[in-house]
């Protein structure tokens, strides 16, 4: 049997629920249907870690959206438990496996917002019981249960990105001792140094061991605990969390005309258009312009799913001027107390990319000397000294510190230069910050500091 | 007797003493003096508010330098107490009058940063007892001291404007029952209409009471207290803080060559020079060049002093390329909880300045709304709609709503539109914003409401 919709989406996540929601609203006449492998719609990934940590205790919490009211409500059919594993491109037609569903259903235009699926390191013992990796919501729950059940008193990271590290605080908040062993030289290695010297510290103060330029070679489970055999000894912990990076989910559509990076992440363009007429992709399964670079990235953030999904859902709808015309790369996280913001690119990245680069960084006020409780950012700035113009900006420290890089996350778009980000017209008062707010203050001691 | 300097300031707050140590740090050489009518130098005047509240405990954490530290590290002679009271801009001399300074110095380059002062309305009993003006550092000491000995029950701020509103929460700090008297409308009239709304609720809340409409007439001291003559009656108070506006401290330069406005605002362009060679001008004194209309205007704030000031000093000092393209109008205040920034023009300001122009509010969470204590952050935004580029923005709530309009700041002074606004790659992780910032949510909505 088979069935005709206007628009599929497949994937029920950020970008795909962003894409089906906004192509009904500008539409209310097409067929539009979800394809969801798992069991919840948009829940919110990135929330997990304060799911885990108690700072959030229901998981529903998380699922932003009830299935039901959104079909009712938005008449949009979501088909969870529904895994599409083929399709055809030149038919229209995508093949599902579900329970109670058909197996086959065509499609006016496709929306692939698939996402990305934790990286499984190929290690003896990597699926044995107390091994947990952290993607999906059920996943999430999982490790969640077992901490509340078990009462671990001890836990090893493997990753040190910014998943890994807001991972630490959660376990640290559970009251478990809490280790992250990462294979590169240090934790945050996508941070400048001195970024991520702060981000150490913080590690430190909150009772977090770090293991840096260590692998892990295989996973024993001994009497009820694991042990980790590391390229630095055993490990003991009572249970492993995986967190090393994300794939695309994209590998059903390997072998198809679909045009996919090397990694496998389906190329799109501003208007989230692939290669293929009337299909869309959109989120973690996709690339993204960078606005620096001019070029295709792969930088999977819920932030970018959300754009790019709305571009999808408005342009296969019929608005065809909607556009996100790309990243700059811009992330924050939380570690501890401490706030972190990255966007563009820092000094090692952009050489990288044979994008000319310096960088220098200034640790500055975060309010007015005298305003009682001002603190210290460390703000990292990073700029193509050909032009002058800002490339990248890390910002390290309180009261502000990640919403600060938003500034250069803007700069960076319009092509700002650093003379310009010197004398930016910021706002000021003594409570919020001071008279040359740290942007201001960054830009001009590199001015000082690496002159024209 | 008659003492030759290559650099003479008058003035010694922000932009003056600003201006003198840039010149200095590139030029370890030239003489340089600063003439200061006051007995302080570079004293932080937007602090005050936080001296009186009593956060600040000693009136001297406002003052940023040491006078005789200054003199003897950076070799810079700085006269307090001294008035220049004439310039003549033919010989290049100045005029002082102070008690051990000589009567007449020459310069080769003059750089004028005076200020501003209080405006005082011309009413009867103005000059009573018991009222008071709030705009140097000796006015801000004598309003404490005011407090501290006399213990009143009752003060009254004449005027609304952001500085009436932090004396407010100053005044309620001190457990003092405040009344706030405008003439106009509303308080905070240069704010969006629903942004005064919630700076109104702000101040009932913490039992502020507001008179709009209302007319001082006259000040009569009585037993001790003060009768206010009224459009809406008489008000008795302990104490009145008048408010109203400030004025630029040029007359002793009136009927010379220097241009000023109408106003009496020096006028300089983006290297802070005046229509005068080697005469340049900073701070609040000075009109400043505004990105939105490209023409001059008046608008002394701290932020500007500063910039104009360094400007001046670099400039005077040789450093010819150095430059302040120009503001674009932020401003943050609190009140009390409330964080409120503004930047750009609102609707009312640009129809009043000939620019088209529309404008619409959302609300929108501060973080991500399952991450605990997310707030509601208000935004307003204004676009000129032939070409769609964002001309104003204000913010009003808490979590980082002042610092939010950095953002739009940025976007002003780069020419971007409302669309680049929508798709903006700001940061996000629960903590700090929800997946679509507050400013992309705004702009997203403002799409909706008012399409290209």
């Amino acid at each position: 049997m088979m069935t005709d919709y206007d628009i599929i989406v497949i994937g029920g996540d950020a970008a795909g629920m962003s894409a089906a929601s906004q192509a009904r609203r500008i539409n209310h006449d097409i067929k539009i249907a979800v394809f969801e492998k798992g069991h919840h719609v948009s829940y919110a990934a990135c929330g997990m870690p304060y799911y885990i940590s108690g700072d959030i205790d229901d998981h529903m919490r998380l699922v932003a959206i009830d299935k039901d009211d959104f079909t009712n409500k938005r008449n949009i059919h979501i088909f969870t438990e529904s895994e599409v594993i083929q399709v055809d491109f030149k038919a229209r037609k995508i093949t599902v496996t579900c329970e109670n569903c058909d197996s086959y259903y065509r499609y006016s235009s496709l929306i692939i917002a698939t996402g990305a699926r934790a990286v499984i390191p190929p290690l003896d013992g990597i699926h044995n019981e107390g091994v947990f990796f952290l993607r999906n919501l059920y996943q999430g729950i999982t490790i969640r249960d077992f901490i509340d059940n078990n009462k671990p008193g001890s836990g090893v990271i493997i990753g040190g990105g910014f998943i890994g590290l807001e991972m630490a605080e959660a376990l640290r908040k559970r009251n478990i001792k809490t280790t992250i062993i990462e294979m590169m030289d240090s934790v945050a290695m996508s941070m400048s140094p001195d970024i991520r010297e702060k981000i150490n510290q913080e590690l430190e103060e909150h009772d977090v061991s770090v293991m840096t330029g260590t692998t892990v070679h295989s996973v024993v489970r001994e009497n009820n605990t694991l042990v980790l055999k590391t390229s630095r000894g055993d490990i003991i912990t009572d249970f492993l969390i995986v967190s090393i990076g994300i794939v695309p989910n994209t590998d059903f559509l390997l072998d198809t005309p679909l045009a996919l990076t090397q990694k496998g992440a389906i190329i799109v363009n501003e208007e989230s258009k692939t290669n293929i007429d009337n299909v869309y992709a959109a989120g973690d399964c996709a690339t993204v312009k960078h606005l620096v670079t001019g070029g295709t990235f792969y930088m999977p953030l819920g932030s970018t799913a959300n754009k790019q999904g709305r571009v999808a859902g408005l342009q296969s709808a019929g608005i065809v001027t909607e556009r996100f015309n790309g990243i700059v790369g811009s992330q924050f996280v939380k570690v501890f107390d401490l706030e972190v913001g990255k966007t563009g690119f820092n000094e090692a990245e952009a050489k990288k990319l044979s994008i000319p680069a310096v960088s220098a960084s200034t640790l500055w006020k975060s309010r007015a000397g005298y305003y009682p409780g001002s603190e210290i950012i460390l703000v990292s700035l990073t700029i193509n000294p050909e032009n002058r113009k800002i490339i990248g900006g890390e910002f390290a420290g309180t009261q502000g510190a990640a919403l600060r890089t938003n500034v250069i996350a803007t700069a960076i778009a319009a092509g700002m230069t650093i003379e310009d980000i010197a004398y930016l017209d910021l706002g000021y008062a003594p409570p919020f910050s001071p008279v040359w707010d740290p942007v201001n203050a960054a830009a001009q001691k590199f001015i000082r500091r690496i002159p024209a």
